[in-house]
């Protein structure tokens, strides 16, 4: 990662996933490295963060999920959405080269197993917490996120400033068959009203 | 409702949620009506919909979940910002007259005793899949999509058409403190790609 990489506050990690982006999984399970799109993931709790995220019986990244007992959510960028549906619409079954052949980098964190995918806005590390049940009846999975980053050129301060970004590091937010639309521009009302 | 409030084909219901949008849940039990904000709200399956929402412990709101066994999941609009967060952030137990002072009004679907709010885009009719697990350990209620909504000027066809619409029709995703963004722009892909 770059200098643009940077540790996000665990306190404001939700605010990562809050406005309900289209996100990447990614995880990794004895050698072998995955990454899936997901529309379903979403913010369960703040403080430690927790997430769900649901993860399809057919996914080869669910297995690594539960192999590892890990997993990454990350925010794509509009830069992204080729990338994006490819790795949402591709199997790691299918296509053993599905990474390499969609131009997927992953890069490690010092202390992390799970691989973070290159070119995101916002990196979540969750650790899975096992829950058969919600896993098995609803593909449901819950994650404690451990320690969570974004860029700054996008997200500082534990704020997004997608308005002060380049229009290619906007979240997309997936609605079907290619379509998605991206973030758009702020809406502030008075807090104290 | 008027003439723009249209029947959603329930296997298409999960796309009115799968951007992410933040969105109001309304409820009735005894005679209460309540209105919350929620932006951890998501689909959880196509067929038959099912929907996740957190409800925290202290919302009055959901106590008229938890009563009556049912909850709207309706989307404002970005003409609603402000209704939108003066619903998440005034309790009912405190303002006796909430609604009233907010100025939300409800309407009723014949057959279904939860309560819609007036002047969103998008409504789902959801029956509580009792899970005392994850209500009580995650405040994590699932939701059956029994009935769902949407008004065709930004709705139609199975899809959003926010990029033909009034502005003031796009949905909201929050991030804090007042602070929104509403939903932006087109990003097409090539889905054989």
């Amino acid at each position: 990662m770059n200098s643009h990489f940077q540790a996000v506050d665990l306190q404001k990690a939700y605010r990562l996933l809050n406005h309900g982006p289209t996100v990447l999984v990614s995880a990794s399970h004895e050698g072998v490295d995955n990454v899936m799109a997901a529309a379903w993931a979403c913010a369960l709790d703040f403080d430690p963060p927790k997430v769900t995220v649901v993860l399809d019986k057919t996914a080869r990244t669910r297995q690594l999920v539960e192999g590892s007992g890990w997993f990454v959510i990350q925010v794509p960028t509009a830069a992204q959405a080729q990338l994006t549906h490819q790795v949402g619409t591709r199997s790691l079954f299918d296509q053993p080269d599905k990474l390499a052949n969609i131009g997927v980098q992953l890069a490690r964190v010092e202390g992390h197993a799970a691989p973070l995918v290159e070119g995101c806005s916002a990196w979540l590390m969750c650790r899975v917490i096992d829950e058969p049940h919600n896993q098995t009846t609803y593909d449901l999975f819950i994650g404690e996120v451990v320690a969570a980053w974004a860029d700054d050129r996008v997200f500082r301060d534990g704020h997004w400033a997608y308005e002060h970004a380049d229009p290619q590091w906007r979240s997309l937010h997936y609605v079907a068959g290619g379509h998605f639309y991206a973030i758009g521009e702020p809406v502030v009302v008075d807090p104290q009203s």
